[in-house]
């Protein structure tokens, strides 16, 4: 039995070690970055919103046109059987379609090729370290790259297209930031590399509603936020007024909810995490282990 | 030995058959449409402009700062031995930087990565079949898709970045054109899935110089042009003065020129193909064959 501990792949119907799941360098997931994904996360041996992220991997898939050919109730049970057999249980899971190769020597329609689903899993991921997201990190704002605009290449259908997230990001390193936050071509504040954004005014929670990730975690945060009775504002969130902002926070399935304590030079609720990210930080692990919520590992080990 | 005749990859210095070659699920290469590749053409039996294209790769690694290890020679002598050993004597051949995996656990750091050169070949691929072309191609202008801007993801350095094209495709195949041409945000004509755009008014070819690839053979049409008498532009091409053209052509190097007939309802040159796109589509089979633009194969195959 091969060891599965640093992850699994489910290919084709096999499943195998992380280190050896690859795909063909000519299929178009990757030539032409063709390709839809998603990610849930599995926490305390239960994966999270199971159902939420699956119907929007669908979502992404009808989208971008593509026909993996299984149900949903198949990715679904793919990916369980992965992940149990994986023995991980805190996991990052990914669930990609591909457009595949075209099996037509030379041919240029997207409609010839061979469409195909693949997943992966790996040990849970937090997209910023622990420590500093609750101290609260620093975030650095893209000076020579916009966000890809939605009439490009639509970030609501989640894709792979992540070149300006990438020179964000080296910006943001060279200048000693933890990660970067773009803007886009009118200069409202919309998402970075794996989360979505959100500005507190007063009691107000303002998140961008266009040209973003309709974000699971995202989605959690308005729940959560609505729960603590504050308002939330899905909208154009424009520089100027996220600057006046009483507290930053990032949203991401890759760590819930992280509070920011500085944007560029500018230091948000005096350098530290806010109280309200604070609060929704610790209410986002306690729901992370809400029933309600959660689909137990164990419920498929009985069948595999 | 393994059949190599329907292409082959060069893989960390090993030449394996096309149909094994594969990189990771989780390189970044993928993930993150983190890549820079450029594609030379073979022709009877030598490579066409070699060292235009090679140096046109390193600048676009450069640009997306990748380092892959490699010199400029080194990448040159790796093309050489795979597609001598393919035995390929007409054919497309595909070198490709990526960022690699990232080997520590959930590092989010694109320094971070193991960036690496791969390559890969296969038999001459035209973009438009070539009797189409001979009559003139259908062009489909997309409609629901923008270029995406050069300040998200820079055309210049070339790159995967194609699922504006991909929309574009679908939409052209959808009302039964061969192929689409994007606009920029400001109306524009820009280019398409794997080519430049030509319109020529009287006696003066027009190509966009802004948020497109600066294409070998788009260079190379226009030094054709040039010594056809022409006088080339490079700007702006605006969609309303595209309309009045008296020919459009499309410049790749998967096929050289191809004439267009017809882009959406509106036939340029009579619906066929233009006398000047016919000219200068026979002008680079010509130069194709040119001793000054060629690096033979056998000047490898003493050495291998």
């Amino acid at each position: 039995m091969s060891d599965l501990s640093h992850g699994a792949a489910w290919i084709g119907g096999r499943i195998l070690p992380i280190a050896e799941a690859s795909i063909p360098v000519t299929d178009w997931g990757l030539t032409h970055s063709d390709i839809a994904y998603d990610v849930v996360p599995v926490w305390k041996g239960a994966f999270f919103r199971l159902n939420d992220y699956v119907d929007r991997f669908m979502d992404s898939l009808a989208y971008w046109r593509m026909d993996v050919g299984m149900s949903t109730d198949e990715i679904t049970a793919a990916l369980a059987q992965m992940v149990t057999a994986s023995g991980l249980q805190d996991a990052y899971v990914a669930m990609v379609g591909s457009r595949g190769r075209n099996p037509i020597p030379g041919s240029r329609d997207p409609r010839d090729c061979d469409n195909h689903f693949y997943a992966w899993c790996v040990p849970y991921v937090h997209i910023v370290k622990p420590e500093q997201a609750q101290r609260g990190t620093s975030v650095w704002i893209a000076k020579s790259v916009r966000r890809i605009p939605k009439d490009s290449v639509n970030p609501k259908a989640k894709n792979y297209h992540w070149g300006d997230f990438t020179s964000g990001l080296f910006e943001a390193k060279d200048h000693g930031f933890e990660t970067t936050l773009l803007l886009d071509h009118q200069g409202n504040v919309t998402e970075g590399p794996g989360f979505n954004v959100f500005a507190l005014f007063g009691r107000t929670l303002v998140t961008s509603d266009h040209g973003v990730l309709h974000g699971i975690t995202r989605g959690t945060v308005l729940e959560m936020a609505q729960a603590r009775g504050l308002n939330i504002e899905t909208r154009a969130l424009p520089l100027e007024e996220f600057w006046t902002a009483d507290e930053v926070m990032l949203s991401s399935s890759g760590g819930g909810v992280i509070p920011v304590a500085r944007v560029d030079e500018h230091h948000f609720s005096n350098g530290a995490a806010g109280p309200v990210a604070r609060q929704l930080r610790s209410d986002y692990f306690s729901w992370l282990e809400q029933d309600r919520f959660r689909t137990l590992l164990t419920a498929w080990t009985a069948k595999v």
